[in-house]
């Protein structure tokens, strides 16, 4: 029965967005539960050539601006209009920047599927004192659906050419949806997991950047390898211990998977965040992390630390600064109020607060 | 009571034997509960310039053959002679190579004081079909000794030079006495901790070098940071299943420790058993990996191919292949029976075992 089968629409088509529609797209031509075509919200533009972007993707089955060169599949189809891109979908993917996700959730709400369910693939979310604004609950919320997500060490160009990764998927309490996630996401290259902690999946996405901030901060020092793996490590932990300050249901088994420590890993070798807090060291601080983004990102966003600057705040309130050290002086680094080089003082800086 | 005070004898002298020596008599100094003096077992060695190596370091306060450069502190006295180094030590800190261990407790059997205490420093054991020959179980047994151990990542001529740092002290029971090795140990730059799990500390520092030679696989593949990381979580947690497996009473928390995650991404990046490995992709597996070694390791010597066999005899008798696909396939690629590129495809090889 036709009617049975599951219909995807990618809520996003950005360098991520792009890349996810390329590997639901190759899954849905495979599997016989899931109809062909996967239709991809295009949030339009003109291009240089005067064309639209989401025709240029409907006649080269290629994102020519955030993806150039690779093939998304024939059965992706852009769609300018993300409330005609959802409303055959039961199986939505959430996959724009942070900030426009309010917006789209208030666009869709009342004009998707009974059935729908979503995921989220958006790494980052508000911190605020009262805790996360977890984007998944965000899109729960505002759609009344079930939602997902999906984190992992997934820089998406080398996805895109097919090099081998691995992604995580969190889910609430509904096993048989999450399974189904795995299954559409699922490639031989692309080794996808689910584990039953959303919060847990979702913060480590956001919190792995003020460790890449520590990171990075060791890298511009040149302390070398020792030093690197222990701020690593010491970071990884107060990951754990915030997420589970906020989410006493959180598990530790989640840091083992690639959400967790692979994810960790990524960012503190490559990664954005890493590299400008190493030129924020090579300076000696005395250029700012916003002057530092404006330079060397071309537009993308650093937030390592604003997330720094989140948690700090979050951490104020309860009154937990002592707990973590590392944190609060990644803060302290970015703010101004103490040198780069004090990363590895740390844990003199438990009682610094008051500054 | 001046008797009551501890005495520390240091059982070698390599590069981080002495860098051990020169932690720990930093410490002596500062503390009351120890005697200053920090006695140091050196194989002696003539040098090219006819001196003994015992002489120099007594005069000059430094492992001119292996640590030059570093003073050790004067109250660090080097001693030919194993049995009269010993002898008046309570604290006995055991960090020679790895084959030379049994012998040295033949030794000392019987040539100790009643209360004396052992801390081994040394990674790497034999791997039996039968199980591990653990380092800190040798010494206990011969010597009838309690024994600790301490791991980390812990790059020795790093920690030389005072960049910041972290150990893991490992220990079976006896809480108090490895306390008192946490004390020995740690200091501003040098963080250590302990955690009552001696196996489970003990072992992440053999089986991290199969990790490494994966992880150094996909260097000379060029494969990226998402797969790096991907294969090294993998690997975390084949190390994790099989500490377990040997010894059911191994804690998940111990890899969270400076012993586990830390020490990996420490030989991940850097270290002797990547880079071979990375060398050994680069050339197609066409170059077996004992050329090599003999090669780039100026006579050191590569411990992470032979550990892969020994996981791999382990496994093989106890019919567990199938749950350590990426041990399994790292075993396979150094003996030369799968290309270097199938460690991504570690997956297809859990059935490979009657190759």
């Amino acid at each position: 029965m036709a009617s049975s089968k599951s219909k995807v629409a990618i809520v996003g088509s950005g360098n991520w967005g792009s890349v996810a529609a390329k590997l639901v797209a190759s899954n849905t031509l495979k599997l016989s539960s899931f109809h062909d075509e996967v239709r991809m919200w295009v949030f339009e533009e003109t291009l240089p050539s005067g064309e639209k972007l989401s025709d240029v993707i409907n006649q080269k089955h290629e994102n020519v601006k955030y993806l150039p060169g690779i093939k998304l599949g024939e059965n992706v189809v852009a769609d300018p209009d993300v409330v005609s891109a959802v409303k055959d979908a039961n199986m939505l993917v959430f996959v724009t920047p942070h900030q426009f996700i309010d917006g789209i959730c208030k666009k869709l709400a009342g004009n998707i599927r009974q059935d729908a369910v979503g995921i989220s693939l958006i790494k980052g979310m508000d911190l605020k004192p009262e805790g996360p604004n977890m984007v998944s609950k965000l899109i729960k919320d505002s759609l009344q659906i079930d939602c997902c997500v999906l984190m992992g060490a997934n820089i998406a160009n080398e996805i895109a050419v097919e090099q081998f990764s691995e992604a995580t998927v969190g889910y609430a309490e509904n096993k048989p949806t999450a399974d189904e996630w795995v299954r559409l996401f699922n490639t031989n290259f692309f080794s996808v997991s689910a584990v039953q902690d959303v919060e847990g999946v979702e913060l480590c996405g956001t919190l792995k950047n003020v460790v890449a901030i520590a990171a990075g901060l060791v890298d511009g020092l040149e302390l070398g390898n020792n030093t690197k793996a222990a701020i690593m490590r010491i970071g990884l932990n107060e990951m754990r211990a915030f997420c589970k300050m906020l989410f006493p249901s959180v598990s530790d088994a989640t840091f083992f998977e690639s959400c967790g420590v692979a994810d960790l890993v990524t960012t503190c070798l490559g990664g954005r965040n890493r590299k400008c807090a190493e030129a924020f060291a090579k300076n000696g601080g005395k250029r700012s992390f916003d002057e530092l983004e404006a330079e060397m990102l071309q537009g993308q966003k650093l937030q390592g630390a604003l997330t720094a600057k989140e948690v700090y705040i979050v951490l104020s309130q309860r009154g937990c600064l002592q707990m973590f050290p590392l944190f609060t002086t990644v803060y302290h680094i970015c703010s101004g109020r103490l040198p780069p080089s004090d990363i590895v003082r740390y844990r003199d800086h438990v009682n610094i607060s008051a500054l």
